[in-house]
């Protein structure tokens, strides 16, 4: 190792808000560092800020820009803020990807469903057998989350060690995986951990976390109790909730169906995977109907109020043929991620309306979170005693909530938002500069900046309306005028036809002016523009968004 | 009273919704009965369902049918969800508008904001005070809320006795205005309550509701121990909370200002009907600057995170030229009504920053309710002992707990969401029939049916995009084809311009037609969008929507 080598850890994404995970750690000479990528995950799109798009990713152009200095991505764990975006960017990246089975189960169906090769996709054995990528050594670090193998790492570089803990909770029985294992923990903190990158979100939770296990009992209770066909939702990718489901359901004299395509293919890549071996004997969708209901468990997807998800369908009356009645119970066994609000009671709504008991998790007793929370996280900085804590994945004020717990615990701490260069060396970690990062939107076929103003002109149809104009002109003359209008009011306050007085107007405007400024289209379509600017200001009170559209016919 | 005479209960909005409260009585012989409607409330768009519409207020179609049968508006408190849509509705309901003083402060600007004559409202006197209205009899019955001068209804007409609650709490020390009144209510129960209709807003919320007394020490300590500048947000309209605020503020050495005009409007109308009389002293923006950041508190409107409230505001940089700095303080003495959590959390993570210390209610310290909670409601059905409780004002899941809730305290208790036509006599409650009940939306200077399609063009464009087409021809011949592409990407997969392309291919698609079919206007739209359309699902993976502009010329 030479003096000029140097360790740099950049979030690129997640470390700022929930989702969309993202981190590089780069070592070597300054402008010839060899990379590593943590994650590629991606984050949801909403009719708020993202109308049409169907992912949000970070930008990848930093990477892009040294993508034969990337020697390796590392998955920690199949959620998709962790994983998601994994086959819409591997073409822009182009490095082995590493991780457990489970998730080169889920990645390599996402590279598949992008026509990409997966063999770039390798298996990794856990932590403490490392890897060598580049100049790092990277160990696969086994810890309980709220999906199969998730995993943090143990980066080892120019004599430097990080742990990046991915997503993680100290679950000491978590029904499916590997139990958090403190003794692996202090041994590494024994070791020396120079900067621990530290999962953030439940920073806030106050109350030690609930294992997984903590759950069996009272889910059991429950649907044992429950009269009618029972139907639960959760996470599709929490395989131990599934299987802690499904038992109750078995355990209650219950024929359990599990319905919902994500859900069964999280199963399935369980089971492949072998990390699922004795999930209880279900039944499939053609012998529901046999079963009476009261002695039959549907587990369905959709616990985020997504549309087009089981629990939305039953919500709205029928799913594959089956309807909820008066009687029946519907378990919520997750929590509303925010901004999932309206949806979720909207499907509340619906059921409490057939006379469906719905059960949430609003008592806390149904659902645990699969993070860390603020005592679990300073156990694991007690275990692991790092000089220096990088908070993440999580929003500013998340981030900076951990760093100010781990500084009144006397370690080093720095707030390292996405676009932060983080140099990191023995005494500890600093930010030394900071790029501009981004976001890249999945948005039908392409992928498209954030910035490239596509969607920004969406939000603006959608809050002002559309007015489109084609013009006929011959020289000065103008032959035609036809608007169109979409999104506004029929009619105008007068009860007139909004779009003829839009047609009339703009013919008047047009006559009235000095032929020369006609023989100009730009002129012509600015006075046009605003002509239906003033009109629909006037008249209905809107601003839309306007296209002229100006045919000159050759004279 | 003849045997014909019926009492009609008719939620109109506000029963299968929180916000947009509107309820109609009515009595008399069936068709001509006569009419009182309680409240005329908002409710507010998003732009998940409604972009660019400004409010949403109940269908009044039901009563417009039967205007001349209507004798009375009564307006029960000030709040948006009840009185926000009177300026707009008055010209479709035309009738002596009935509330207290505060209330009618309010409800005058709003008539007044819509140029109306404010004459048609009549300041009330409180219950036991009776006010004739057709063949009712309605009381003011002041309750506690979140807002000066709320009032229930006592209704009383053939004999029957409704209790109409508005939104209450059972406040024993609420600040400003009259404390909950166990003895009046006590009274009225035993005068026999045939119906109450009640809030339900709460009804989840299993324990006791807590005064807004209890908030003075708390909020005065937090604020005796900040260090910067302090600055608090709550709702405009609570007043009594605005009043512990200021005084915390000055009792911990603090000048006070308030920003923002709504709280400013809300201060200034509880000052002139008297119901404000000892709010500590405040100074204006002009002396702000010259008065030391640690010595200041700043009182803004924004809460929710509306965008261009203050809050928002100095969460972006700067408000009326005042920063916020490192160690200052941001206290939300409020909650977050589900579905804003995602731009309160946006301003909670900017001033985090900043460096600001920012406290919200997640501990339930610096915010109580204005509602009744779960035992709060136990306590009004023993208080009133009706012979039957209808809940009102609440998500169809908040109706039915509440309704499971009186019968299993042994009472009657009907679910009567939006539209259902209720029938009360002295034995009873039962729903007799529904009419549809629909949305009206503000969109600019209209007012709009939810239901006229013109959201749901501005919806599809937002997800789809749009383009439009303007055709010149003559005859069979196509003389021109333009394009305006709005709201998709710029390129085809092939690196192409997208509108060079839907251009072309439209030419091609109408080149190779028979003369015939293109003398056909729709025979060519057809065409021409189904081509747009191919192009776009092919090229960018988008379906949008589509106008095609024909332009013939006289051959």
């Amino acid at each position: 190792m030479t003096s000029k080598n140097k360790l740099i850890y950049l979030p690129l994404g997640g470390a700022g808000e929930i989702g969309m995970n993202m981190y590089l750690y780069g070592y070597g000479p300054s402008g010839q560092e060899r990379y590593i990528l943590a994650d590629v995950g991606v984050t949801f799109p909403s009719m708020d800020g993202t109308p049409g798009v169907d992912l949000i990713m970070a930008d990848t152009q930093f990477i892009q820009q040294r993508a034969d200095q990337l020697d390796g991505i590392f998955i920690t764990h199949a959620h998709e803020d962790h994983i998601g975006a994994i086959g819409l960017l591997f073409p822009r990246l182009n490095a082995p990807i590493y991780c457990r089975k489970f998730t080169a189960a889920v990645a390599r169906a996402k590279m598949e469903d992008r026509g990409l090769d997966a063999s770039a996709i390798e298996i990794l054995p856990p932590y403490p057998e490392m890897q060598k990528v580049g100049p790092f050594s990277v160990g696969i670090l086994p810890v309980p989350h709220s999906i199969p193998e998730a995993s943090g790492l143990v980066i080892e570089v120019g004599g430097l060690r990080v742990v990046h803990t991915g997503d993680l909770k100290l679950d000491a029985d978590p029904i499916v995986g590997e139990a958090f294992d403190p003794d692996m923990f202090k041994a590494l903190g024994k070791k020396g951990v120079d900067v621990l990158v530290c999962d953030s979100t439940n920073v806030f939770s106050n109350k030690e976390g609930r294992s997984e296990s903590t759950l069996q009992a009272p889910i059991a209770k429950m649907i044992s109790e429950a009269s009618g066909m029972v139907v639960a939702t959760t996470f599709a990718s929490n395989v131990a909730r599934l299987k802690t489901l499904a038992e109750a359901g078995v355990a209650a004299g219950r024929s359990v169906c599990v319905l919902g395509r994500s859900m069964q293919r999280m199963l399935g890549y369980a089971t492949q995977s072998g990390v699922l071996t004795d999930f209880p004997p279900r039944i499939d969708l053609e012998d529901v109907a046999s079963v009476p209901r009261e002695n039959l468990m549907l587990i369905v997807t959709g616990s985020q109020g997504e549309g087009r998800a089981a629990s939305a369908q039953l919500a709205r009356g029928k799913y594959l043929g089956l309807t909820m009645k008066e009687n029946d119970t519907f378990l919520f066994s997750s929590k509303t991620i925010p901004g999932n609000e309206v949806p979720v009671g909207r499907i509340i709504n619906s059921l409490a309306m057939q006379g469906v008991k719905v059960i949430d998790d609003s008592a806390e007793i149904y659902h645990v979170s699969g993070h860390a929370n603020r005592p679990d996280l300073q156990r694991v900085h007690a275990l692991l005693q790092p000089t220096t804590l990088i908070p993440m994945h999580g929003e500013y004020r998340h981030l900076k909530e951990h760093a100010q717990l781990a500084i009144s615990n006397g370690m080093q701490a720095i707030v390292a938002p996405n676009g932060s260069v983080v140099e990191i060396d023995e005494k500890g970690a600093k930010v030394v500069d900071t790029i501009e990062t981004g976001r890249i939107y999945l948005d039908g076929k392409q992928l498209i900046g954030a910035y490239d103003g596509v969607v920004l002109e969406r939000i603006r149809m959608a809050t002002r309306g559309f007015v489109a104009v084609s013009l006929v002109m011959e020289d000065a003359d103008v032959l035609g005028v036809w608007a169109e209008v979409v999104g506004l009011p029929e009619l105008s306050e007068a009860e007139e036809p909004l779009v003829t007085q839009i047609e009339e107007q703009i013919e008047r405007v047009l006559v009235s002016q000095k032929a020369k400024r006609l023989l100009d289209d730009e002129e012509v379509e600015h006075l046009v523009a605003r002509t239906v600017s003033r009109i629909c200001r006037d008249e209905v009170g809107k601003k839309p968004v306007s296209r002229i559209l100006i045919n000159r016919l050759e004279s």
